[in-house]
C-alpha cells in the first residue's frame, strides 16, 4: 500500500547523516539546512518512505515521528535529551488524557515529549518565566502541530501554582525545592512530582525538601546511555559517550 | 476535592515497603501478601490518597498508575523493565492510536507499556509460542485492566506476520535475525523495528540481517541506571545496582 | 623447571571456587574453611602449580601474589577494594623505594597494596586512631610477610603528622578535610594528596579545603567495573555489578 | 627543606594547563611547546616545587613522576591509559623484582607503567613486530631515564615466546588467542596472563583459547572512568567521558 504525501502534511525529511528537517507542505516556502529555500508544494505526491533529490542531496520523506520532532527541534535554552524525557513519562506514568505540568519550558523538547504521552485528551501547561523562551518553543510546538495541547504561562512556579488536581508535574529550573509545597498541593492524591537537576546539591535540597511533605516513593536515578558499534571488524561499545546529563527524582503524593 | 474509592473501581495498595497489590473492589475476595484473604468491599468508600489499616498492615489507597500496574504484576518469564520499556517506547516513537506488534509476550510487562503509550485507540498484537505464557499475560492485562487492547496469538514470529502497516515491531526473542525480513514487510514507511537482546552475539547477526534491508537510523544502545542515596549522612550513588539487563537496537523502514 | 615447595615458604592454597588461604608451612597448625585443621607441614614438597587433595576438597598449591594476599585478607573495618587501591597507586605515581603515609589502616588492604608498590626500600607509616584495627591490619600485614615494611601509629591524622617529605598521603577518613594543612606540609613538593570518600559532601569540603593550599592538578574521579561474562551461549555484561565504592580526589603539592 | 635542580637531572616542566614536558638539564637544547627552544641549563639551580617564568609562560618544575612520565610521552600507536595499566599492574600483581613481557610496545605507555612496578631489579621484555615502533618508544623510555629496564626485540608474539619463567605477558595485539599456547608454556606457575582488546570478538576468542589451557581465575572487566567536576555552583558528573578504552582478560596459569 502506498501511501502519498498530500497538500498540508507535515513531513521530514532526513538525509543521509540522519539530520531531521520537519516541512509543512502547506507553507510557502521552508530553508533547508545545506540545500537553502525550498517551495514545500514539490513534496505533494511524493511516496512516503522514498529517497528524493532536492538540491543534489538525498532526503528521504516521512510522516513526522515523536523522533523526528525532537531531533529536529530548534534549541535555544539547554534541552532535556529525549533519554531522560522517556523515564520522566515512564517514572510518572504519564498517559492519554492526563493533566500535567511542567516548569521551564526551554526549547520545548520535554513538551513535545509530554504532549505525545497525553495525547489525543489530555493537557499540558508549561510555565517559564522567560517569555521569549516560551514564544520560541510554542513556535517549536507549531511546527511539529502539537501547540494546542500546550498553555504556556510566563509565571514563575516556585511562586505558586493555579492548577489543580494534577497528574504529574514537572521541575526544570534551578531551585525546584522552592517548588515542592506549591507542587503537593497542585498534584491529586497518587499523581508524581519529577525534578531534573544536574547539580548534586540540588538533589539533596529538593530530595530534603520533599521529606518534609506527604509524599512516597521517593527516589532519584542517574541514567547514562552508552552506544555499541557494530560493524565488520567486530563490536565494542562506542568512544563517544556523554558522561552526564542530570539526576532524576521521583516522589508521590498521598494524603 | 476528595474523591472516594467506588464499588468495581481497581485500585492499588502500596504498603510501607512500597509493594503493590492491585484490588478489584467489585471482586469477591482477593490476596494480600502478608496479609492473607480479604473482602475487597471493605475498600469502597476510603479516600484515595489515604493510609489504611488491615489486619494490622498500613497500606496507601490509590487509582494504579503505570507503574503500579507494572510493580504488580505476577512475573512469570523475564521481564523487560520499565527502564527500557521507556526506551522502547521513545525511540520507536510510540503514540496514540498506533499498532504495534511484540513478540513474545513474556508476563505481558511491555505489553502494559505499549497499550499506555497507545491508548485509547491503538492497538497492540503479541505473538508468543507458548500459550501458557500468553494466558499468565493476559491475566496480568486484565487485572490491570488494559486486555481490551491486546490481541495475543500463539504463533512463531520468525516464521511470519500476518499483520500489516505496523507503527512499530519489538522482538524480544532469542533469534531476533530470523524476524527482521517479516518485520521490514509488516511495518509502515517510517515504522520501527526495536530488538532487545542480552547477548553482543544477537546484536551483531540481528544489526547485520537489518543492513540487509532498507533500514535507516540502525542504532543499538545500552542504559544502565543507578539509583543515589540521599540520607542525612550525605549523597552516593547506590551500592545496589544491575549490571545489565538488554541491548537494544532500533532500525526504521525506508522503501 | 619444577619448583616446590620449601619449609618456611608461605603458600597460598586456592580451592575450586577460587577462595583463598594464605598457610606458613612453618607454622605449626592452620585453618581452612571447609577442611579444618591442617598441619601446614603436609603442603612441603608439592610442586608450585599442582592440584592437590586436602580431606576430600581441591586445592591448587601457589606462592602467594599480590592479589592472593588481598583476597585472603581477613575483613573487619570495610576494605579499599583492589581496583580502587591500584588507582590510588598510579594516580599517585608510587614507586619503589617511597615513603608513603596512609589514615586510618583498615583491615591493612589498602597497606599491602601500598607496600607491594614500594618494596623493596621504601616504607609505609599507618596511622589510626584504632589499636584494635592496626592490631588486626598489622596481623594481617604478618600473614603476608609484609610487616616490616609497615610503621603503623596510633594516631589521628587531623591533629597532625609527625614525617616529612612524604611522596604521598592516603586519606580513608570520616573527615579528610581536616588533614589537608597537614598534608601539605608534611608532602615533598611533587608530591601526592589522596582522598578516598563515599559520599560527595566529603569531596566537596575536602576540594575547597585543597583549593586554599598550593595545590595543582586537582581531580576527582569515579571507577566503575563490570565483569564480562563469556559462555557458550554468548558474550554479555554480568548482572551482578558494584553500583558505588568511593570518589577519589587527587591533588600535588606545590611550593 | 628546600631541593634545587641539579646539573643531568631530569626535570618535568608543568604548564597552568597541566600540560607537561620532560626536560633533561644536562641536554644542549629542548623545545617546549608554546615557547620554543630553550637552554636546559637554565634550569639548574630552581627550586623543585616552585613556579618559574620561561618566554613569558608559567611552569612548575618537578621531579617527574609516573604519572609525569606517562602524559609527558610522545604518541604515535594508540596507547594503553594510565587507568588500564594502573588494572594490569594490580591485577597481574606485577611487583618488584618481576620479570613481565609485553606485545606489542606501541608508543611504550604500558612499558613505562610496568618498570615502575618491577623497578628497582626487575626485568621487562617488549615484542613488537614494527620496528619504527620500537624506536620510537625505546627513546620515550630514555626520555623518563627508565630504558636500563628493558629489553625490546621485533618478534612476533603469535610465533612463539623465548623468556621462561615469567612472572607475567600483557597482550595487547589483535590477535591475541593465538598467542595463548605460548603464553602458558613461558609463564611461571601462578604467572597471569593479560590480554587488552577493545572488541567484544577479541575477547570471546582469546578466553575460549585460554579455557583449552591450565588456566585459573580467568575474568574479562571492563573499567569505566568518570571525573567529577565540583565547582563554586555545585558538584556533578563530568559531562566529558570517554565511553570505551578495551577489555581486560586476565588468567593464571596453573600445571
Amino acid at each position: 500500500m502506498v501511501i502519498k504525501v498530500k497538500k498540508k502534511d507535515t513531513v521530514v525529511l532526513i538525509d543521509i547523516a540522519f539530520r531531521k528537517f520537519l516541512v509543512d507542505t502547506g507553507g510557502k516556502t521552508d530553508k533547508i539546512k545545506g540545500v537553502g529555500v525550498i517551495d514545500p508544494s514539490i513534496l505533494v505526491g511524493k511516496k512516503y518512505g522514498e529517497q528524493i533529490e532536492i538540491g543534489n542531496k538525498q532526503f528521504w520523506v516521512l510522516r513526522p515521528s515523536l523522533q523526528d520532532k525532537l531531533q529536529g527541534l530548534k534549541r535555544r535554552a539547554q534541552i532535556i535529551l529525549p533519554r531522560d524525557a522517556a523515564h520522566i513519562i515512564m517514572n510518572c506514568s504519564v498517559e492519554s488524557g492526563q493533566k500535567v505540568l511542567e516548569a521551564g519550558i526551554g526549547s520545548g523538547s520535554l513538551t513535545i515529549a509530554l504532549v505525545t504521552a497525553i495525547m489525543p485528551s489530555g493537557k499540558i501547561v508549561s510555565y517559564d518565566i522567560r517569555e521569549d523562551f516560551i514564544e520560541h518553543a510554542m513556535k517549536n510546538l507549531k511546527t511539529a502541530k502539537l501547540d494546542n495541547y500546550v498553555t504556556a504561562k510566563i509565571k514563575d512556579i516556585t511562586k505558586g501554582i493555579e492548577e489543580k488536581q494534577l497528574d504529574a508535574v514537572v521541575l526544570d529550573i534551578p531551585d525546584p525545592w522552592n517548588a515542592v509545597t506549591h507542587v503537593w498541593k497542585a498534584l491529586k492524591p497518587g499523581g508524581y512530582l519529577c525534578s531534573y537537576s544536574p547539580l548534586i546539591s540540588q538533589v539533596e535540597k529538593t530530595v530534603k525538601e520533599i521529606e518534609k511533605h506527604s509524599f512516597i516513593e521517593v527516589k532519584t536515578i542517574e541514567n547514562i546511555q552508552r552506544e555499541m558499534v557494530v560493524s565488520d571488524r567486530g563490536t565494542r561499545p562506542s568512544f563517544n559517550m556523554l558522561g552526564h546529563t542530570g539526576y532524576l527524582t521521583f516522589a508521590r503524593k498521598v494524603l
